[in-house]
């Protein structure tokens, strides 16, 4: 099925067919809408956006905006899953619904990617049990990059989907980072480090400990450049690390203290250019790695300028091959 | 032994002596001494500060600042502890050095309380060993005490020496983080919460879930005012809690982090009072808890400033009685 897809569909055209959830986010359609508008001056001729949501609300977006509606390929769906569904549930009884068309249409080739700034919990089951881990990943994750003071980008993963996780995922977490980093944000050799309470070797808690033991080998096997712990003092000055592998309670929490604090700054009018590249509407898109297709998800409150961004770094993630590259290293 | 001393060094004179450490921290002793002198201002009569150190360097930078030596208790330890030093070694080799003749003191109850800004590992071991935990408490703590945006303060506990903590450890820290923002903060009925991942009872991992229900159960006992999960992005909004329990590997993530963060606010010349408030110089001590005796420890770059706020709030810690209820607390 999958693949008579990919030959009708796609491969004829050559055409990177983007999948966006137009229903995701708290201002769904009207924000993702415009927020699909601003990303097209950025795409390629060679790039269609494929929206799933509530065709006539589109289409009445898109004509106020004085935009014809073949500007996209527009999916109707009559259904949408809510902040409030089960998400495991939804993708039952909500066959309909712009998450779960997508995602069926993304399995069958029909699209090359998906974004959404809906429910995350709904994404991730799309992603587990629709798109399926590549084979010989333990567990799917997501990944945060933001940029440093030193002008470059720092990817951390897991940010909050695996927690009381095996030393084992953490060192698969150096892999999918380590690729990640090199084929979408372009770096030649990232360097991996594990978040830490210490610098030294036989720092931390039992996990950590272990972690490091799996990362000196792993890095002694050429997988990876994998340059010891790290402080999360250290994490945002890139000085150290382009790659933070951590367990996803301490990512989460690593992110929510950025949000929090980030809030404050605001409502102090205290900024400047390292705390706006800190902005959720900066960063955009956040990955689920470790499936078999590209896949973004973003923040609820995404505003037009988010989604625009969500859709550009979903755009690099498809032009870069990282899922062959990554299906590749776990093959190995 | 202990009581002996007490009554004869202590109870006729009434004074509270608070030793000092004047060999901790990377510029010892002239920043202790400073930080020692800036701090009488703020004392009462009725405290008499004890400095254990090289006393021919304390008494020419005491003569270089136009003071005379009979303003403190001056005890000439020879030897002294260094960074590099094995903590538990040193307590056994070291037997001259400032931080163990102090820690001999306190024990024996020549003085009431100390302070350092020297190794923390060593402090640690003298706490555990010399002073001892009381009785009923698994794991002594430190806590860190900063303001937030609300104006009051919030105790984050434990930020750096257990980790991979029991829930039942976790519980004990809202015991004495409850207490402590009582009797030292001065706050009535101090709001516990635990660092979570998720707002709901359920969410995190197996240690926070298992804590959640210890928690909870002490809650109804009336042991403190648990108010359920808190995620990290509202600790320094100061609007859901004052006390904030977490495990240590967590706990000393957040304030790396946070330490990160303002040395790049710092060098990008980006301040505010709150980001100010996160300064270790204000900072100045960090209470060691759940022993049988007031100590306090603080950051290796401490100004004369940060020395100060540490034997300031020793002085506070001793005058609160806060020990005397800890220990009553962990005996019922």
């Amino acid at each position: 099925m999958l693949y008579w897809y990919k030959y009708v569909y796609k491969h004829p055209v050559e055409m990177i067919k983007i999948g966006i959830d137009a229903m995701g986010g708290d201002n769904a359609p009207e924000v993702v809408v415009k927020g699909a508008i601003k990303a097209l001056s950025y795409l390629g001729t060679d790039c269609r956006l494929v929206l799933y949501g509530h065709k006539p609300s589109i289409e009445t977006i898109l004509d106020q905006q004085g935009i014809g509606a073949d500007i996209f390929d527009i999916v109707h769906t009559p259904d949408q899953i809510n902040m409030g569904d089960n998400p495991a549930e939804s993708f039952i009884s909500k066959q309909e619904s712009s998450i779960v068309k997508a995602f069926n249409h993304l399995a069958e080739g029909r699209i090359d990617a998906l974004a959404s700034a809906g429910s995350t919990g709904a994404m991730m089951v799309g992603a587990k049990m629709i798109i399926k881990p590549l084979s010989g990943v333990l567990r799917p994750t997501i990944a945060l990059s933001v940029p440093t003071t030193s002008g470059s980008k720092v990817t951390i993963l897991d940010i909050g989907i695996n927690i009381d996780c095996k030393p084992e995922v953490l060192e698969q977490y150096a892999v999918i980072g380590s690729l990640y980093a090199r084929k979408v944000i372009g770096m030649d050799s990232p360097r991996v480090a594990l978040l830490n309470i210490g610098e030294e070797s036989g720092k931390g808690n039992a996990q950590a400990k272990a972690a490091y033991a799996l990362l000196s080998k792993g890095n002694k096997q050429g997988k990876y450049n994998f340059v010891g712990n790290i402080e999360a003092s250290h994490i945002f000055t890139g000085e150290r690390a382009d790659v933070v592998v951590c367990d996803g309670f301490v990512g989460n929490t690593i992110i929510k203290l950025i949000e929090g604090l980030h809030k404050i700054n605001t409502s102090n009018n205290l900024t400047d250019n390292f705390w706006r590249g800190m902005d959720y509407e900066q960063i955009g898109g956040i990955p689920i790695l470790g499936i078999n297709a590209p896949v973004t998800v973003a923040h609820g409150k995404s505003t037009p300028e988010a989604i625009k961004n969500m859709i550009i770094s979903t755009h690099d993630t498809v032009k870069s091959g990282l899922i062959n590259q990554l299906k590749k290293s776990f093959q190995d």
